[in-house]
């Protein structure tokens, strides 16, 4: 049970933690945190969180959780906020698409690792802001990812884990190097080529035709070019190193396919579209 | 009202035509045509048509109506089975996903484009197969382009308008070039980019490991990759230089990408994240 949450970022993962935690019967009180008066006013009139404070000491003060929920560009200054303000004992643990960046403006901002921090990362959201976009079940059967250091108290991450899990999602733990691979293969990397897609096909000329006959399948593949602009820039310079490694391969790939269609070599494609239609078959699908 | 409609290729694409029509009361009989005997007979069993035969030449024969729905690579071979076999006034029309190497095949196959003759493409699917995906709200409100040609019947164009337009399509006119543009950059890009990111994965270690962390985004983004293999290999070759070129430049754009995210350049980012996502907003979401 969780006394007092402190949700610094009242957004869609850190509203749909309050929620889920209230509808779990975990938690007793919940302060919010944020920077938008109307947005905080609205979680507490949705009952997402029971009071709200402008500034981050205030927030946390006696607080045994605290959950930070911020673009991964206003991590540090939230960090640098809380120092000297936590209660005996709090936990803190984030929502942070990448770790490598968040674990270093921890360790900026407190003068080193703390072992009460807890790395984490919900693999779930939607292309939605804001905590009218917030649910209880958002993390149900969804995946919660740990990168608790060496230095971390394994009472912290416990504590964390059961959070999450009191939310329905199942916790995994793995290092930070890892994490930050394995989000850019499967998330970042997708987002910039949906936000590249699209904005490709914005910059044609008579682009409002070409988005005219975009069917079904165009409206799934860009769903994840609709997310928040400063999220992703704050994820790319976050998760930099990986992802633009990562990119750049896979450009290269898409050159040689390019060749490939080019000189109608059948066989070639066809041995790419059937290799990836059973990973999607087996391994999406199948879970 | 159509007297008889003969069916070349019973899959998701003529197998939703068919019920579409049936429901619409425009059909009298329905005559399915393909080398597969169990899909056959479920299309019957179905009451998706009234029966069947696995010669072209015979299932055209008297129908008013032909509509060719197998893919791209096999169009000829069914063009040139037809050659003479059909009825005075019948109108023969298509659903290929590519329109130049349709109108080819046909000049090839006939000898010159036949007046009755109208290229066809309804923009729409699942990335299912086979006749048991085929349901009769397929075209509901989706958009069918035709491609007449200026050697094509009027009449017959007509014919094939009022057959979409049963079915609940909006059916529009392009040229064919102008088609196969529209088309590689909506559909066929997008595709690519799908399979190839599936693909990437699936030859990455521990892919099983990396798919576990795939979100809902990542679903969506790749279920297209869930496609007909087969099916895609024919369209690649069939629109190569338009898609291999668009291809090729996107391949470019994201190498641009990887350098900007290399170098943290965050206005550059933001920029390219704005246009996009207020242009899926604008156009995708709001259609």
């Amino acid at each position: 049970m969780i006394h007092r949450l402190a949700v610094i970022g009242v957004g869609l993962i850190g509203g749909s933690l309050a929620r889920a935690l209230r509808e779990a019967g975990q938690v007793e009180e919940i302060v919010g945190c944020g920077r938008g008066r109307e947005n905080l006013e609205k979680a507490v009139a949705l009952g997402v969180i029971d009071r709200y404070s402008h500034q981050v000491a205030e927030a946390v003060a006696g607080a045994d959780m605290v959950f930070v929920g911020v673009p991964l560009g206003a991590m540090k200054g939230v960090f640098e906020a809380m120092r000297g303000h936590l209660a005996e004992g709090a936990v803190v643990t984030d929502g942070g698409s990448a770790k490598a960046s968040v674990v270093r403006d921890a360790a900026e901002a407190f003068g080193g690792v703390p072992p009460n921090f807890v790395p984490g990362h919900p693999i779930a959201g939607t292309e939605k802001n804001g905590v009218e976009a917030s649910f209880a079940s958002l993390y149900r059967d969804r995946r919660v990812i740990l990168t608790p250091l060496p230095e971390t108290d394994p009472e912290a991450v416990a504590r964390v884990r059961a959070m999450w899990e009191a939310c329905g999602a199942e916790v995994t733990e793995m290092s930070v190097e890892h994490h930050d691979e394995v989000l850019a293969a499967t998330s970042h990397l997708p987002h910039m080529l949906a936000f590249g897609l699209v904005d490709a096909l914005a910059r044609m000329k008579e682009n409002d035709e070409i988005f005219r006959y975009a069917a079904g399948g165009f409206r799934d593949f860009t769903r994840i070019a609709s997310s928040n602009p400063v999220m992703w820039r704050d994820i790319c310079i976050a998760n930099a190193d990986a992802l633009s490694r990562m990119l750049a391969t896979f450009a290269e790939e898409m050159k040689d396919l390019a060749e490939t269609i080019a000189r109608r070599d059948g066989d070639h494609l066809l041995e790419i579209f059937e290799r990836a239609k059973a990973a999607r078959d087996r391994y999406v699908d199948g879970v």
